[in-house]
């Protein structure tokens, strides 16, 4: 077991705001994984150029907002580091490297590279970047050497893309520099979207962490819940309701269990329903917004987050790219 | 006209020591270009690990040979700046950039690409370093913006894909930061191996800037001249004969018209010819062995040189790497 075995290493590209979907599916456990290992979350702004290249600037304003949703919601930056990627130069050199051993069928034949393609073809995509985007979320991750990474289902394609560059590294050179992180499948705690669909900015159906009351309440109104339920005397099902899930992450047990028996009994209707989800979501964001208002205070605060946490990824990720060039012959 | 139009980059991969066809098909025109031109010379090791990356730890070795090679061969350090590639890694910095805006089909398209990969058939070359060659060549050259490249014929196609990066990036961003390098076409004075064929380390056929005339001697003295010339009362023709190309570059003009017209009469023979040939070759060698055994004296001398090298080409090149940050908004 080395040093780093409870190390943890996770990003999220500076695209946008995050919502509701990005606390529950991924920041939610974020949060958590700080108190048991050492975590090193970064922004992965070089990542976003890979489909952002034609409107780069739009990226650096995300940067700080993106920092700020995260400490907002509760990462302590005290108890973990979130660094900025293009910062720490470190990364550019070991991508180079990495480019060297990964054969073009690994990226070519990576499940996600055609998918992605697909879903973004209003963007011209068939860049030399693009395909090696796997090449430097190796890098991202094993510049650390960590114990584990954080990842969705959807993500195991690239780990394992991660895992095989770390084996043929470590073969190549004879060594056992880098880990084969292993997968941290976070919970399948997926929040839908209002409308049912993923959560998502581009579908229109997301509900921000910065949003206020105001603007939350008119969106949770126009929820459709469960379409076979027209009035209030008919019984509903919560299992297929837009609504419930929401409950399910932000609503007491008691409350859950309470709003379970009268939807199915026909004793509590979808208006009451929403009412309570407002509730409970102003309970769940209050704390989440009032550090948000602190920080806005003060602008330079999440900068000087950065900062710090930008200084120890480069002193740790030097560590490993000195071993890295002493393997090459390189130093 | 920028402050770089009269600026010229050129490298070399240091995988072995300089030969004979090395000198007068790029490292004379090297020392010329120091009159006229602000020139940077750079020891491309990363672009070796493209090749090499099964054997990266024999690199090292051929860095400072090859810089050896150069200063003896009368490259002046005090009028041109030497670097070593990896040592300056803005260029990893701004590879990942380039990368991000290259299309694919660029990449497959290139002439060299198949015709390279097709030659190394021993050695994997499918990997994705080796398929973004000509990304990290634009890197290497635009990173100092220069007016032109000294290029031979075949390495056109590539110097078009780093003119065509230059425009990409200049049109994304609207800016006319990197100009459009030209062509400089060297001479082609290439010279022949021993057996006629392109002078090669592979072919076993060539004579190295390092080597002793003890060495130098039987393989001159083997050379096969004119095959039709069986005897000196043959006559024969200094056009297909392996000798003469050396006499072109080596010999004095006068004694040049003495062997033509003595071997075309059947006056002059072979070994005669082959004898003059090493006299000319030890006044040619003679001034860059004796560097070369000053240059020995003190190993770090160098190392100094590159140090120098390095710490100018990191500077220039952070220059340009500012204003990649500052159009992309990265900075």
């Amino acid at each position: 077991m080395t040093a780093t075995t409870r190390r943890i290493v996770s990003g999220m590209r500076p695209t946008g705001p995050l919502h509701l979907g990005h606390y529950f599916g991924v920041l939610k456990n974020w949060v958590d994984l700080t108190r048991d290992f050492e975590c090193f979350f970064f922004v992965a702004d070089w990542h976003a150029m890979t489909t952002e290249y034609a409107n780069p600037q739009r990226i650096k304003g995300f940067v700080p907002e993106l920092v700020k949703d995260w400490v907002a919601a509760g990462l302590d930056p005290e108890r973990c580091t979130m660094f900025q990627q293009s910062k720490v130069p470190t990364h550019a050199e070991l991508n180079l490297i990495f480019s060297m051993i990964t054969p073009l069928g690994w990226l070519e034949r990576c499940p996600t590279y055609k998918e992605q393609k697909q879903q973004l073809m209003e963007k011209d995509l068939n860049t030399y970047g693009f395909l090696g985007y796997p090449v430097l979320m190796a890098v991202d991750i094993l510049l650390y050497r960590p114990g584990a990474v954080p990842v969705g289902q959807d993500q195991l394609p690239h780990l394992e893309l991660t895992r095989e560059i770390a084996r043929r590294f470590n073969h190549l050179y004879a060594t056992e520099l880098f880990p084969e992180p292993q997968a941290k499948l976070t919970e399948q705690a997926k929040l839908p979207g209002l409308d049912g669909r993923k959560m998502s900015k581009s579908y229109g159906n997301a509900i921000y962490l910065k949003e206020s009351m105001d603007e939350i309440r008119p969106k949770v109104m126009k929820m459709l819940t469960d379409e076979n339920r027209k009035r209030k005397t008919d019984a509903g099902d919560p299992g297929i309701c837009n609504l419930f899930p929401y409950h399910e992450v932000m609503t007491g047990a008691e409350d859950q269990a309470m709003i379970r028996e009268g939807c199915t009994k026909a004793t509590w209707g979808c208006v009451d329903c929403k009412k309570l989800l407002l509730e409970s979501m102003e309970a769940f964001l209050g704390p989440i917004q009032a550090r948000r208002a602190e920080l806005d205070k003060n602008p330079d605060a999440i900068w000087a987050i950065l900062e710090k946490g930008n200084a120890h990824a480069l002193e740790e990720s030097t560590r490993t790219m000195d071993e890295v060039r002493q393997l090459l012959n390189f130093d």
